[in-house]
C-alpha cells in the first residue's frame, strides 16, 4: 500500500529494533540512504542497523561504521532503494515478504512491501531520506548529510544527470550547510580509478576504431582484457560511455566477449540516430538512444555485422 | 573602489549602451557572466553587447548569439571575472584604463576598475551576476539562466569542487527552476572529447609506467604524440590529472616535451608526499598537493632524476 510522508514519519517514530535493508551489487544510494536513515533513528534513541547480502564497497568506507553489523531481532524491516524483492539479493531474501516498509524512487518498484513511500521524481532515494528525517525533527548531523549526499551525488552523476531538479540542489544545499567535506566525497566518488579499472580503460581505448567517416566508434573487451586487467564487475561500469564521448561520433558500439564465441554489444547514439532500430534488426531491443544485442560469432564476424547495421541507419541520417 | 550589491544594481540600473568584456581565453564563467548581464540588460531595453580578445569557444554556442556583435559607442564598461586587465588581452587592452564597473570572485583581483563588485566566496562569478540580475527586478529567463548555469558548471566541476558552497546550489535550483536543459548542458562541457584529445589520452595512457610499487604513476606527453594526435593547447587542459586518479597512487608525474632536450615535469601528490619538496630539489616549486619543475637531457635521463627524487620522498612517507 503506498503511503504519503507523513503516514511514513508516523511508521518510523513508533518503529523500534529497524533493520534496514539494501539492494545487492549496493550502489551510492542504496548505502548512503540506508546509513542516512540509520544515523537518524539512533539519533532518536532507537536500536536500528543497515544490511546487504553483498560486502559494503570500500569507496563509501568514510561514512559507514567499521566492524560488525550490531545483531538484534528487528521488529521493523524497512528496504530502502530496493525496486523488486528479488534485489535484496540471497543472503537477505529471506526478508522478502516481510519487509514493513519501502523507501523508493524507482517507478518500477513491484510494491512488494507492506507499506511503500514512493517518489519516482526525486533524483535518488536520498533526496527521499532527507524529507523524511526533517519532517521527523530529527537534527540533520554531519554523518548523516554525508550519506545522503554520497547518495544524491551517486544517482546524479553529481548533479550532471537529467533526473537532477531544482529540489536536488536545494537538498544538496541543506547538506552543505552542515559542514561536510563534499569535495574529499567527490573527489572518492568520481576521480579515483582502481588499477584494474586504468588498465582496462588503457586496453579498451588501444582497441578503439573509427568507421563511417569517424561517424562512428566502436570498442572492443575481450575475456583477455578482462583477465590482464584484473577487472572485476564494478570496474567495467561505465566503460561504454568512453566511445560515445567522442566529438562527432554519432554511434558508439562497445563490443563486450562474454564467453567464446559470444559477444554483448552496447550501442549509444547521438539524437537522430535509432539505436533501438539498429538493434531491434539484430534481434536486441533498448531506447532510441542506448540499446544493445547479443551476436554469436567471431570478433571479426560480430564487427560485421553490427558495423553493417549501424551503416544503414546512418546512411539514412544527415550529419 | 569597491562597492555593495546595491551600488553595484544602481550603476547598471543608469547605465545605457553598456559594452561586457570577458578575459582572454575565455572561459565557461567569463562568457557565461557576460552573457547573463547582457540578455539582462537587454530585457530592461538597453542596448549591451560581448566583447573578448579572443574568439568565443564553438562548446558554448548554445547559449551565445550567431553573427556579429552589435557595434555602438560604449558608454558604460563592464569587466566580469577579469581579475587583471592583462587578461583582458591584445585587442581589448584599450579598455584596461577605462572600466567602469568590474564584477568579479577572484580574491586577486587588482582593483583596476573604477568601481569593483568582489566577493571571493562565490563559486563563480556567474554567481555574484545572478545576485545582481534578480536584485534588479529582471525576469530570469531561459537565456539568461541557461549561461549563468554554464558559469557556474564550468569553475565548480559540475558542484564537484571545494569552492561549492550551498548559496551555489540554491543559484543552480533557482536556475535550473526556469526550465534549462541543463543535462545536455553538462553533456556540452564535461563528456564531449575532440578526435584528437581522445587520441592524446590514449597515447598518453599507453605510456603509462607505475614505480616504487606502485606508489609512482609516470606518463609522458611527447612532442610526437601532441603532432600524431593533432592536439592543440585546449586539448592537454587537465592531462595530468589523469595518473592521479589510480587509486593508491601517491606521486603521479607528468613529463611534457617542451622542446628537444627540455621536459617540463608536473608532480601531483596524496596527503603526505610533499610535492614541493620534490620539485624544489629539482629547481622548481610549487604547492604541497601540486607541483613542478623544468629538466634538460634526454627523456630516460629526466625520468631517472625525477624517479630518483620522489623515491627519496616515499622513503620517509609511510603508507
Amino acid at each position: 500500500m503506498q503511503i504519503d510522508l507523513k503516514q511514513c514519519c508516523m511508521a518510523l517514530a513508533t518503529a523500534e529494533d529497524v533493520l534496514i535493508l539494501c539492494h545487492k551489487s549496493p550502489d551510492g544510494d542504496t548505502v548512503g540512504s540506508a546509513y542516512g536513515l540509520c544515523y537518524a533513528l539512533q539519533s532518536l534513541g532507537k536500536r536500528a542497523a543497515v544490511a546487504c547480502s553483498d560486502p559494503l564497497p570500500g569507496k563509501f568506507s568514510y561514512f559507514y561504521p567499521a566492524g560488525p553489523t550490531p545483531a538484534f531481532a528487528p521488529q521493523f524491516v524497512v528496504a530502502v532503494d530496493v525496486a523488486d524483492p528479488l534485489l535484496l539479493g540471497e543472503k537477505l531474501s529471506g526478508y522478502a515478504d516481510r519487509v514493513d516498509l519501502c523507501i523508493d524512487h524507482h517507478v518500477s518498484n513491484t510494491g512488494y512491501a507492506t507499506h511503500l513511500l514512493l517518489d519516482s521524481k526525486a533524483a535518488a532515494t536520498a533526496e527521499i531520506i532527507y524529507r523524511i528525517i526533517t519532517s521527523m525533527g530529527v537534527t540533520l548531523g554531519r554523518e548523516m548529510a554525508t550519506a545522503l549526499y554520497t547518495g544524491i551525488a551517486t544517482d546524479t552523476g553529481c548533479f550532471r544527470y537529467s533526473n537532477t531538479t531544482a529540489q536536488t540542489h536545494q537538498v544538496a544545499a541543506r547538506l552543505i550547510e552542515t559542514g561536510i567535506d563534499h569535495a574529499q566525497i567527490n573527489s572518492c566518488l568520481f576521480e579515483t580509478k582502481s588499477l584494474a579499472r586504468m588498465e582496462l580503460e588503457r586496453l579498451t581505448m588501444a582497441s578503439l576504431e573509427y568507421h563511417f567517416d569517424r561517424r562512428c566508434a566502436v570498442i572492443t573487451l575481450t575475456q583477455e582484457m578482462l583477465h590482464t586487467s584484473g577487472a572485476l564487475e564494478e570496474d567495467i561500469d561505465g566503460i561504454s560511455a568512453l566511445p560515445r564521448q567522442i566529438e562527432g561520433v554519432e554511434a558508439a558500439v562497445t563490443i563486450r566477449e562474454r564467453v567464446s564465441g559470444e559477444y554483448k554489444l552496447s550501442l549509444r547514439t547521438a539524437r537522430g540516430v535509432n539505436a533501438t532500430a539498429i538493434c531491434r534488426s539484430l534481434g536486441g531491443g533498448g531506447h532510441p538512444a542506448a540499446a544493445g544485442c547479443t551476436l554469436q560469432g567471431t570478433l571479426p564476424e560480430v564487427k560485421a555485422t553490427i558495423l553493417a547495421a549501424v551503416g544503414r541507419e546512418l546512411e539514412g541520417v544527415s550529419r
